[in-house]
């Protein structure tokens, strides 16, 4: 059965983003939450990036992060062939990328969800951000699990993931715990009431 | 050599208090974040209780804690006879408590530190909240490690253990990750530049 999973990047202060990074502005350097998949990867991070292409079946990001990553994901773009959903208010004719990867920009995160699950079949969709997606996806239920790459890192600025006040506790389980220099990649399962 | 170290139970949304705790509305209960040290304390757990009582020759906490705590924990307190140390701008003669705990105020991050190293001998100084303080600490420099209990539960809302911006990252190392059902427990060591 098809698992929806987030995965996201966080540090320590809860930011999923450098302090200067903005679409406008888009960072340098792929930013030291991703040093566990960049510059201080060990065997331990290549198997956990493995590991996620090997469950996903289908990937849905929103459009900022799309319009951030667009040009530095390049062409053929880092998804190893899945197909992409951008989650937009604006869809225009979807992109198809070297490598098998086609970008299709579907209107709303029910819609987009829908469409990845009939593109995964068998295997996962993962949300891989950014924070607002997340937090809509997490807002409405649709998550089952989470995986979270903790960096060891007070950035001090950026884009919160959790930004905002909610109504009621959201419960998980920890389910899997792997740590390595650059980050603790922690597992969750969304409890349902 | 003693060490400095932050000890603090947040939520994955960054949370370190309930959304309805302030010094004028005590939570009922210990709270959610805290369920590794009751409702759902497991041996692992107990074990890391344990293990920081044993390491620990004095407690420092901030003013605020020390209002809401004070009648909640009672006479004797749950400081297992160790010296407790508040830091307030408005310090008040001492008060020895059952079991040998004496709450004594002092005026100044500094000033507390000094006191509390000289009573913890050769053991080791916890910073154990509240998040105001914590921060003081961190934002000095003054913390040697810190230990974070991470609640797999999403609050909604209270305190935020990190909630400003800061100049530039701080950088940690995890030196150890113990999975319960109610907590992640991450040891982290500050690095220094």
């Amino acid at each position: 059965m098809t698992k929806t999973y987030l995965d996201m990047s966080m540090s320590l202060d809860g930011f999923v983003t450098d302090p200067d990074a903005s679409s406008q502005t888009p960072s340098e350097d792929p930013g030291r939450l991703h040093d566990w998949m960049f510059a201080r990867q060990t065997p331990a991070d290549t198997e956990m990036v493995a590991e996620r292409y090997a469950r996903t079946g289908a990937v849905v990001i929103g459009r900022c992060m799309f319009d951030v990553g667009f040009k530095p994901w390049g062409d053929p773009p880092p998804f190893r062939g899945l197909p992409v959903f951008i989650v937009t208010h604006d869809p225009k004719p979807a992109i198809p990328m070297k490598g098998g990867t086609v970008y299709t920009f579907v209107n709303g995160i029910d819609a987009a969800l829908t469409r990845a699950k009939e593109a995964a079949g068998e295997r996962d969709v993962g949300v891989w951000g950014g924070a607002d997606l997340a937090m809509q996806y997490l807002d409405a239920g649709l998550l089952d699990e989470m995986e979270l790459h903790l960096a060891p890192i007070a950035l001090g600025g950026g884009k919160r993931l959790f930004d905002r006040k909610r109504p009621s506790p959201i419960e998980l389980t920890c389910t899997r715990t792997i740590s390595t220099p650059a980050a603790t990649h922690l597992r969750f399962r969304f409890t349902r009431a």
